[in-house]
């Protein structure tokens, strides 16, 4: 459709009368002298500039990110493959804040001429093209890492993988050349390596180390509840080690990839997914691209939208499509299968919280299935009550997980904190300032498992707020804060049961001297009344 | 140093006794069936699958952002361009949630070659790579919005642009492809246009048309409060229109182009600036590369790293690189030069405030320049108090912005808010709740102006938290606050001296009366004494 005519400029600037040309002085561009500034940014120049989106803001918050993203890693590789993870972190201080760090894994190991890719280039990976459940989605994680380890120490990062033990274990050491987003290798050997399948990634980075809120301990703490099978030992920069047991020898239940639900497609997407297509007819693509489409459904699609579902995909104009769009949302379409996200399980996620939170009453619940933007996802939440050292005055804790990760940073941004919130604690026996957490020895624990995290930002520490999340999050919510309503007004009731049988006890027996004098009453008798009396208002009691 | 070895996999699954075999039947995968499906993710399939990064979330944000990014860059071209920007922004229903936009300005055009990157690709542009003040920086927003619209609606992206009255105009129809983030040129015209240079973009996206808070209005109010030198006409939905009048016709000042300063620079950055530069001496290189460095500051950076001045910057290894930076931090070099940020200015930034929120007092004031990272940056603050319509209770209102560019969203989540909740304004004469905005009627304005604003998140709605920024922004509100103060104190003393009068004219006669009894004084007597009482009392209160 182009018209092929020349361009040359015609006009010369001397000529022109424009206010660019009048104002040439002080330093004005012209569209031609911007033009010859633009050009390409190469995603890792981006995100090097802007490495706080990944969450390497402050060297504190860049050694538990990097730590994060590797273990992260390490566990949808375990799990892949069917392994119970054992995880070994090393974090050592090398000088004032540079450290090493050096995550190591029995997982099933990398094949040789992936390593560059997965660890030198950012925007790579398996896990963004499908829809399944797993820690990382965005091919990001563990490469951003890096960089930001040779960012500020110059230095590469160092990997050893295998993937069997009659195969060799591979060396590398990379960088990432960021202007071009692409893996440098800055070595490649064979070496030994006594461990027959696995990968060890070595970072150096500018970091600080802390303790308490928002450290790496905090962090594996909470992993640790939301992975009651995987076992992690991390070695502190002092040079002590602590040992996190698994608590379970069970798998997470294997979950499998799905194909996106016809509910969730927008009007662009369906158009590219049809030109892209291999089906021919609109009602075998139908079948093949989407899942909960059989051949009964994509003909009521077609009906609904008064397209033949003979029709060929190649032919489907854009009036089509849209037409199309509202076959699909006139038709009722079962929800998509669940089988591709597993919960921790109202049982495991309460063993989680009770095996590191002292407390006198748990309660947990795994909501049913349900879909946000064709998106399956499951929430589970789960109370803590009780216990010495926190008065009713402090607010409550709360525990995020996205896909079985603790979310540390950006409470208040997420979704998970915000339903808390929201919810109305006070039906349930708490006091709850307005627009606050609710008050007291209280931790609540939030997870949401999807095939599709929707997080704020790409360091991936909060949940956006859709509708649907929030709403699954209240209920799971207030499902739990029934239950501790019921413990709560128990707890209740006992206590002022024990005041009356005390008020009893105190004054029964006065009343029984009193009777005595009224009305000359014996010893006996004055006995007799008392215990009658107990007896009467014990009944009346219960 | 690649060991040149065949890769062949020597043993087969049938042999290995690993768990990867043994839990096969559980769908399993090994780290060959996991290398299958590794693969590139372009920046466009990244980000339209996370949009709500973009700002795109939810419809009514939507058209917001749109708009948004065009405006955004129609007032950078017209800066740039020395032309004081007339911008027409147009928003059309066409059916429910389905919305037209149209952005059109007097700028300088767009050359026809650069069109195409410039809507129809991600991470292109051309103040990515530069340090000087402006609204865009990331070379994402206008094609995001593009891409967007293309998503929802499956229409392209219509852009005419005009360089010169003798040139022709060029419409051109373009779309995303974003499996390899390039444009698709669906069309490519010469059209005429009335218009002697300017640039229009139009791109038809779902969306939900909202007044009020976070609202199209309160955007392009808010617009015209930090950037006096605009006109705007904006065509609502209905058909109304609203024209923002400029109410200055002098163009911000002209900031230049900045080196990056060497106190900012990392040692990972350093290296590969010094493999890149064409200097041959170090000397040379920290000359040519970095601002402020001189050949006194370079010869004493090398000294100071024991490093020779005149070596070649392809000799130094990584541990020279290392002793180069110490050799930086540990020399005094001159802040960076701050022609490159332009504040509102004092004046204008009241002038603005005072035009569209009515108030009984205002105040503004511009921080001296100061620096984060390397990055030169101004803090600028005003206040306005009082006024009908807003009682003692409710929470100030704080109005941001970032290089002229209103924020409304992620309040809680931005540097500026957090900064005003810090600031106790007790001190000023304001009641506080703890940790919350101070009460009363009171709008806080805060922008920042920079070379390159560390926003957040990609959708740039809250500037992050660099201490150095956060010191500015407590102390531009200080200095703003104590001058309320003054405000406050004078009025309440002069409250209080109106009280005083009345009591003096309440209560004075009722003692002439009282004497008069007492000691028999005459009408005359009465009065005189209480002129004489009077006058005292007046003159002990002044």
């Amino acid at each position: 459709m182009t018209k092929k005519k020349s361009l040359q400029p015609r006009a010369t600037e001397k000529k022109g009368k424009e206010p660019v040309a009048k104002l040439k002085k002080r330093g004005n561009e012209t569209a031609e002298s911007m033009a010859a500034r633009q050009r390409d940014i190469s995603v890792s120049e981006f995100f090097a500039k802007n490495r706080h989106l990944l969450g390497f803001d402050n060297p504190r918050k860049a050694l538990l990110t990097a730590i994060k993203e590797a273990v992260d890693n390490s566990l949808d590789a375990c799990e892949e493959a069917g392994i119970l993870p054992d995880i070994t972190i090393e974090v050592e201080e090398l000088q004032n804040d540079r450290f090493r760090i050096v995550i190591e894994d029995n997982g099933p190991g990398i094949v040789k001429r992936q390593i560059p890719n997965i660890f030198g280039k950012l925007l790579y990976g398996s896990k963004f093209h499908r829809l399944k459940m797993s820690r990382g989605q965005q091919g990001i994680g563990i490469s951003a890492a890096g960089m930001y380890g040779m960012l500020t120490t110059g230095k590469p990062v160092e990997i050893i993988s295998r993937t069997n033990k009659n195969r060799p274990a591979h060396l590398f050491k990379l960088q990432i050349d960021t202007k071009r987003n692409k893996p440098e290798i800055i070595s490649d050997l064979e070496v030994d390596w006594d461990v027959s399948h696995g990968t060890r990634v070595s970072i150096e980075l500018e970091g600080k180390h802390t303790r308490g809120k928002q450290s790496v301990d905090e962090y594996l703490q909470q992993t640790a509840i939301a992975n009651p099978h995987v076992q992690m030992l991390y070695k502190e920069p002092g040079g002590q080690a602590i040992t996190y047991k698994r608590s379970s020898s069970e798998l997470p239940m294997h979950t499998s990839e799905i194909k996106p639900h016809p509910y969730g497609v927008e009007l662009g997407v369906l158009q590219t997914m049809l030109k892209d297509s291999k089906a021919r007819s609109i009602s075998a693509f139908l079948q093949s691209e989407f899942s909960r489409v059989s051949q009964r459904v994509a003909e009521e699609i077609c009906t609904n939208a008064e397209i033949s579902s003979k029709a060929y995909t190649s032919r489907i104009g854009r009036h089509d499509v849209e037409k199309l769009m509202q076959g699909i949302t006139s038709t009722k379409i079962m929800n998509p299968p669940t089988n591709c996200v597993a919960p921790i399980g109202e049982e495991q996620l309460g063993m989680g919280l009770e095996s590191v939170m002292p407390a006198e009453f748990y309660t947990s619940t795994t909501r049913p299935p349900a879909v946000y933007r064709g998106n399956p996802f499951i929430i589970e939440a789960a109370l803590a009550y009780g216990g010495e050292g926190r008065d009713a005055d402090t607010p409550a804790r709360v525990l995020r997980f996205a896909n079985r990760v603790p979310l540390l940073y950006q409470q208040g941004g997420c979704c998970a904190y915000q339903s808390v919130v929201q919810t109305n604690w006070r039906n349930y026996g708490l006091t709850q300032p307005r627009g606050a957490l609710p008050s007291g020895p209280l931790t609540i624990v939030v997870h949401m498992a999807s095939v599709w995290v929707p997080f704020t930002s790409e360091s991936k520490e909060a949940i956006a707020g859709y509708p649907e999340i929030e709403e699954q999050i209240v209920r799971a919510l207030q499902e739990c804060g029934r239950k501790l309503k019921i413990f709560l007004s128990r707890r209740k009731r006992e206590a002022e049961a024990q005041q009356k049988q005390d008020y009893i006890e105190t004054y029964i027996p006065h009343i029984g001297i009193g009777l005595k004098e009224l009305l000359g009453f014996s010893e006996r008798e004055e006995k007799k009344v008392v215990e009658k009396l107990t007896g009467l208002l014990e009944r009346h009691r219960s």
